[in-house]
């Protein structure tokens, strides 16, 4: 099984890094950009268990290692 | 028009990141993991055009900016 995790910051957080990467794309010539928000992304291949045992699990690994969720968001996809 | 980008390290590229993950995870209880990879997500609002344009766009800006691929595989999602 394997668990697709999407990390990124709560919209009210500014995003210096996004905001540069859009400046930089604006600069290549990409004009018609509104916003850019980066993030983390992770791929973790689970061993065993059922479905709703790999959420529970991917929803504790999120809170306690993978995101701060006092400034982040985290969202994940479970796929077999 | 939101363009979701994810860029991970080719399968044959070491991810010592993702090692790392895969150790902390393991010294907090989560013993059933296989393999961690570790990578880059960026949402990137688009004003304007067709999804078609927005796809052809999205492809040049991984290929010139957000990603090296020397080293790194992207995958993008257009979603309305």
């Amino acid at each position: 099984m394997k668990a697709k995790i999407f990390v990124t910051l709560k919209k009210s957080v500014l995003d210096p890094q996004g905001k540069t990467i859009q400046k930089a794309l604006n600069s290549l010539g990409f004009k018609d950009i509104e916003d850019v928000r980066a993030g983390k992304y992770f791929e973790i291949k689970l061993s065993k268990g059922t479905k709703k045992a790999a959420e529970k699990n991917v929803k504790k690994m999120c809170e306690k290692l993978l995101s701060n969720t006092v400034i982040e968001d985290y969202n994940f996809k479970i796929e077999a």
